[in-house]
């Protein structure tokens, strides 16, 4: 079975592979936009963020509070990820 | 249990699998559309997009905002994948 | 497990087996109606349709506007499947 | 495990089994009741229903729209599902 | 699985056991309240009941109507039953 | 597999374990507050409890009414669970 | 199994491992945040904590209220945990 988990989640596995140590940006289900660096991560997209804040859009433009120096974000309240490192190679 | 996931999801993997490096529209429960190239995906329909953008309906029509050159869409998010591209073949 | 899960859908997938290559209407637990030629289908209920058209209904009665000329709609949204024909045989 | 499930399941099943080719009231989670002959099931509790209808309860009191003359209804959508029929025997 | 199953579902199978054939009240996730016979049950807290009837809270105290002479409630909508029976032994 | 459930709901069931015939006050996810004895539980946070009440909060102080003499919670249904009770020794 | 669970969910394991006995501050999906000592957790994210107290914001700044000496969080209301203190390694 974790033959079969392991290569089913490969593609969001890759992705969160390469983004470590790196700054990202997470939407979550509840609204809210989380930015920080990702220092790990679990097959269940549960998120390690280090100097996490959340990202606030008002008319003036976006702003950030912080929301903790290391967080956990539990992968069910995840609905995408966002990172602007694009790797030369294809192979995601 | 990995050949049977693989062959209950067969339908929509042979699905991504045509659409690899094509344009596709996702919608998500949350009410948003997003476009990119689709690079890479999962049995979750875990979405791996480059070049994604959200489309807002406006009553101007519709407008995209840049929202990361390599975008994670968790799979549990999503409604429906469209593509323009029709094979010849009939077995999908 | 195969064999289990098998059984377990025989309904649902009896169903959409002689439904292939004609018209459905999908209702969605977004709120909206989706029609389209079935194409294929897997045992979570994830559906391909040709030519899928979003219905909308306005006080001048039905409308339709096209969503993509193939389209992958996860299972989980799926309330209801409805279809004209009636097979004479029974055994569904 | 299909002996664990089949055993599960059994008082739904057994409930489900009795109301074959009767009309069955079905109540489900977006609001809506719908009515039809109940013609097949499995035990996800997806159902198909024949010459199936919608019911809407108006000032005037119940109306019904036809939906379709073969429905099948995902499991996961449905609250209750009734039926007037109570067998002589105890043993559901 | 199956002795795993039937030990972790204990304490709501010896509750419903014991409360075959009395009068029980049912509250819904979709907020109704339905009170019935329980006639049989299953490890999902799939429920049947005879003779059930919601109850509707009104200004003037609690009204009800029929539902069905014979009702499946299917088990995720369930928030909690109750009953006013207790046992005398403590061993639920 | 039991082994394994068993390790992993340890917290859970512990804390429970300890509050056996003790009140407890759950936090539902529809808003509600029950309070009652705790008289069993599975490693689904199922829960029986005796005496149950519903607090509702009102702009003079908290009241109770009661429903049930013995009432099961789903499991799923609950946010937290909190008494008054702590133990001298560490080891939860 | 036990092996493939414990593997998956290592990153959210060993952050609530690292945290016991300090302060953490729990998001929840219906909006709350709840801080207090962690205690114990599993791997549902299922979370024990003493002098545990809701934290709500107000014009005048955050107040809080005291929910409970101990108190279990089911882990499927959390959306993110947190907490100011950062180890010096990197192996999260």
């Amino acid at each position: 079975m974790s033959r079969c988990k392991g290569s089913t989640m490969s593609s969001a596995m890759k992705y969160l592979s390469k983004s470590i140590n790196t700054s990202i940006l997470v939407s979550l289900k509840n609204g809210s936009m989380i930015r920080g660096i990702l220092k790990s991560y679990d097959n269940h997209l549960n998120l390690i963020l280090d100097n996490a804040e959340e990202i606030v859009t008002t008319p003036d433009g976006p702003t950030s509070s912080k929301i903790g120096k290391r967080v956990l974000i539990r992968g069910d309240n995840v609905i995408a990820i966002s990172t602007s490192k694009i790797e030369e190679e294809d192979e995601v």
